[in-house]
C-alpha cells in the first residue's frame, strides 16, 4: 500500500464514519474518552487519590499516550494538517494531552488541577459526536434560527438583573449581605433564574417586596425562551413536512407521506 | 366450573379490566396498594412507629399477605406463568412481597429498611392503571418520538456541566466547598437544573461570575425540552383530530381540507 | 317603588356588572377587599400592631361590618337565598365575616390567628372578577381541557417522588436528614420542582448521584405540562379563528376577519 | 453652516441611527454606558474602591461630563426641547448626571450609594438600542398581545399565594419562622415561583405537606404563562411568513395557500 493510500485510508477511518472500520474507530474513540474522563474525576477526589493514586496515573497515562498517538495519526492523514491544527477540535484534543507531558516535568499540585480540567476538554469529542443523530440538526438549527431573539432576551434580563440588584444594595444595604452593586447583581441572577442559594437573602420588607417582584418576572419571562424555541422547533417540523407541491395545481403543503396531492387528486413526484 | 373455566374467569378478573367484575378487582387493588404504601411511609418515622409500631406490623402483615394471594393467583391463572414471573410488573410483584418473609427470619433494623423500599415498588401498579386513561398514551407516545431528541440535549447539558464543574473546581478549589470535580459537577446540575440547595455555592467573585453563566443557560435551555415535547404534543393532537380515512385505500390520518386521498387519489367522503 | 321591584334592582346591581350602578358596586367591593386584605396581612405583623393595634382593630371592625351588610342584602335580594348560601361564594362571604363576631366574644390570640386567615379568604371574590376578563375562560377552559393529561402527568411524578424518596431514605439514612421516608419524599418534591430550599441536602456520594438524576427529570419533565397547556391553548386560539365556513364551496379555516373565502372567492357570510 | 442646519444635522447623528455618523454616535455611546455601568459596579466593591477610590471617581467623572454635554445636545437640537426632557429618555438623562453634581456638593456616603444607583439607570438606554433589530417588535408585540392573560394569570397567582401564606401562618407559626402573614406571603412567593432559598422553611408534617402542594402548583402552572407567550409567538411568526398582499384592496396576512383575497376577493398574485 502506498503512502498516498495509507494516509487517505487512515482519513477515511478516522476523520469518517461512514465505513464499519471508521465507525469502530468513532465507538472505540468515545468509550476511551469516557472511562478518561470518569477516572480524571476520580483523580480528583481526596480518598481515591489517597488510596489509589499510582494506578489511577498509570491508567490515565496510558491514555494519554493513546490520544497522543490518535493526535499524531490525525496530523499525518490530514490533507491540511495545519488547518486541523488549528481548528476548534485541533486545539482541544493538543490542549488535552500536551499538559500532561510538562506536568511530568514542572512539579505543584495547583497547577496539576488545571492540568485535569484541560484534559476534561475532550469531552467535547462526545458533542462532536452527538452530531451524527440526524435531530442533532433540527435542534442546532431551531437555536441559530432563534439566537438574536435570545440575544435580545439576554439583554433585557441584564437590564433588569442591574437595575433590580443596584436597588437591592441600596435598600438592604452591607448588613444584610448586599455587599457591593456586584454582590447584588449577582443575587438578584440567582433570584431571576429561579435558583436561589440562599447564601444572600434580602431581610428588611421592603428588600423581600422587591425579590417578590424580581421573583415573579423571572417565574414569567421564563415563558420568552420558551416561546422563541418552541415556535421555531414546531416552524422547521412543519416545514420539513410541507416541502412538496403538486406539479398539477401547485397546491402545496402535503405530508412526507402522500402520494397524490390532497387537493386535486394528482399523482405527487 | 371447570379448571380451565376458573383460571380464564380469574385471568379476566385479574389480568384484565373491561369486566365490572375486573374493574372492581383492579379499583380494589388500586386502593389497597395506596393503603399499604401509606402505612408504609407512616411506618418510617420514628415516634409513629414508637407508638403503634406493632399494630403498624400487623396491618402491614396483612396487606402482604394479600397481596401474597394475588401474585398467587396470578402466577396460577396466566396461559404462560414463566413469562409473567419474569415481566416487569411480575418481578415488582415478587420484591413487593417476598422480602417481608425473608425479614421475618432475619432480625437487623437496617435491612428491614431495605424491605420497605422494596415494598413501595408496590406504586409502579398505579402507574400500570393510569395506562387505562387515553390521554396516558398520547402522553407516552410523545415522549417515545422525542427520546432521540431528549437525548442529545441530555448529552449536551452533560458536557456543559462537566466542562462548567471542572472549570469551577480549578477556580474556587477545596477551601469553598468544591474539594473534587465530581462534587463540582454535582454543584453544576443543581445549579443548571436551578435547584439551588445553597449546600455549596461559589465565594470568589471569578467564581461567581461564571456561576451566574450557568444559571443563565439553565434558564435559557429549559426552552429546549418544552419546545421539544410541545412540538411533538401539538402534532399528535392535530393528527388525532384529523383520523379521516380513506374508503378505497383504507389510508387514514388526511387533512381537515382534504378532497382527495393523499395516497390513492380517490375522493374523500 | 315596590318591594319585588327593589329586590331585582339590587339584584342587578350586586350581583351583576352589566349596569353602570353593577360594575361601580363590583369596584368598589373590590377595593375595600384588597383594603381589608391588606390590613388583615399588616394587623398579624407584631410590631405594626404593637404601634396602631388599636386603630387597624377599628378599621377592620368598619369594613366586618360593610361586608356584613353586604351579605345581607345579598341573601335579601338572591331569587333563591338558600342557593346562594350554599355556594362557594355564599360560604365564603359568611366565613370571612362570621369569625369576627365569635371572636368578640371568645379571647385567646391563637383562635384570632384562623380569624384573620379566614378573613382572607374574601380574596376569592377578586378571583371571581378576573372572570369578568374574557381572556380567564380562554385559560380556564385550556386548564379544563387538559385536566386528565395533567393528573397523568402529576401521578407520573408523585410515583417517581415516592420510590426516589424512599432509595434515599435507605442510602442517606438518618444521620444525614432522611429520617423517615415522608421526609425523604418531601425532600424528592422539593428537589424535583425544583425548589431546593437545602433544609435536607444528600451528603453521600451515592446520594448526590441519585439526587443529579432526580434534578434532571424534574428539569426535563416540566416540558410535559407546558407542551400540555401550550398544545391547548394553541388549538383554541386556532379554533376562535377558524370556526367560519364558506356557503359556495366549503372551505373552512378562514380568518375572524375574512370577508371573502380565501379559495373560491365568494363572499363569506 | 446655518443654526437651523446644525440643529438637523446633531437632531440625525444624536436621535437617528440611519446614516454612518449616526451609528457611530450610538454606538460609541453603548461603549461609554457599558465602560461607566462596570466602573460604578466596581466603585461600590470596598477593597476596590480603598485601593483605587480617586481614579475610578476621576474617570467616572469625566464620563458624567461626557453625558452631560450629549444631555445638552439633545435639549439643543430637540425640535422639542420640553417634550424631550419630560419624556422617559430624558428624564432617565437627567437623573444619571444630576446626582453626581448635587453630590459634589453634599456630603455623606449613604447619598453617594443612591447617587450610584440612579447612575446605573443609565443602562435602559441600551435596551432602547435593542430595539433597532427586528426581532425585538416581535418579542414586544407578543407581550403586548398577551398581557391581559398574563395579567389573569398574575391575579391567580396573587390570590393561591395569599391564601396558602395565610394558612402556612395558623399552621407553622411564629416558632418556625412565620412570623406574619406578609412573610408568609413572602415564602409562599419563593416557594411557588420555584426559587426556594431556604430562610424560612416549613418544618411541620402539616406545614411540609402544604408545601408540597404549592410546589406541585408552581411547577404545574409555569405552565400557563409559557403556553400563552408561545401560542402568541406561534401565531406573530406565521403572520410574519404569510404576509401577502392583494393588489386590489390592500390587504395583507393572506395565508400561503391563498388563491383569492380574504377581504375583497379579487385574485391574488
Amino acid at each position: 500500500m502506498s503512502d498516498q493510500n495509507l494516509k487517505s485510508r487512515l482519513y477515511e477511518i478516522i476523520f469518517e464514519a461512514d465505513t464499519p472500520a471508521g465507525k469502530l474507530f468513532d465507538v472505540s474513540l468515545f468509550v476511551a474518552i469516557l472511562i478518561s474522563v470518569c477516572l480524571t474525576m476520580l483523580q480528583s477526589v481526596g480518598s481515591i487519590r489517597a488510596a489509589h493514586g499510582g494506578l489511577l496515573f498509570a491508567v490515565n497515562g496510558g491514555f494519554t499516550l493513546l490520544f497522543t498517538i490518535e493526535y499524531g495519526l490525525r496530523l499525518y492523514c490530514a490533507p491540511k494538517p495545519l488547518r486541523y491544527a488549528r481548528s476548534f477540535f485541533g486545539v482541544v484534543d493538543l490542549l488535552a494531552v500536551l499538559p500532561f507531558y510538562i506536568g511530568l516535568f514542572i512539579p505543584g499540585t495547583r497547577f496539576l488541577d488545571v492540568v485535569k480540567v484541560l484534559r476534561m476538554l475532550r469531552i467535547f469529542r462526545v458533542l462532536k459526536m452527538a452530531q451524527y443523530v440526524g435531530e442533532a440538526d433540527l435542534l442546532k438549527n431551531a437555536l441559530i434560527a432563534s439566537r438574536r431573539k435570545i440575544g435580545i432576551f439576554l439583554v433585557a434580563v441584564m437590564t433588569i438583573v442591574v437595575i433590580i440588584g443596584s436597588l437591592m444594595y441600596v435598600i438592604e444595604g452591607d448588613a444584610n449581605g448586599f455587599s457591593s452593586i456586584p454582590r447584588a447583581v449577582y443575587w438578584a441572577i440567582v433570584t431571576l433564574t429561579t435558583v436561589g442559594y440562599g447564601d444572600i437573602a434580602p431581610s428588611t420588607p421592603i428588600g423581600q417586596a422587591l425579590a417578590a417582584v424580581i421573583m415573579i418576572i423571572g417565574y414569567s419571562i421564563i415563558a420568552v425562551p420558551t416561546g422563541i424555541i418552541t415556535a421555531e422547533l414546531g416552524l422547521s417540523t412543519a416545514q420539513e413536512r410541507n416541502a412538496r407541491k403538486c406539479d398539477a395545481c401547485g397546491h402545496h403543503q402535503h405530508d412526507a407521506d402522500a402520494v397524490h396531492c390532497k387537493r386535486c387528486g394528482a399523482a405527487l413526484s
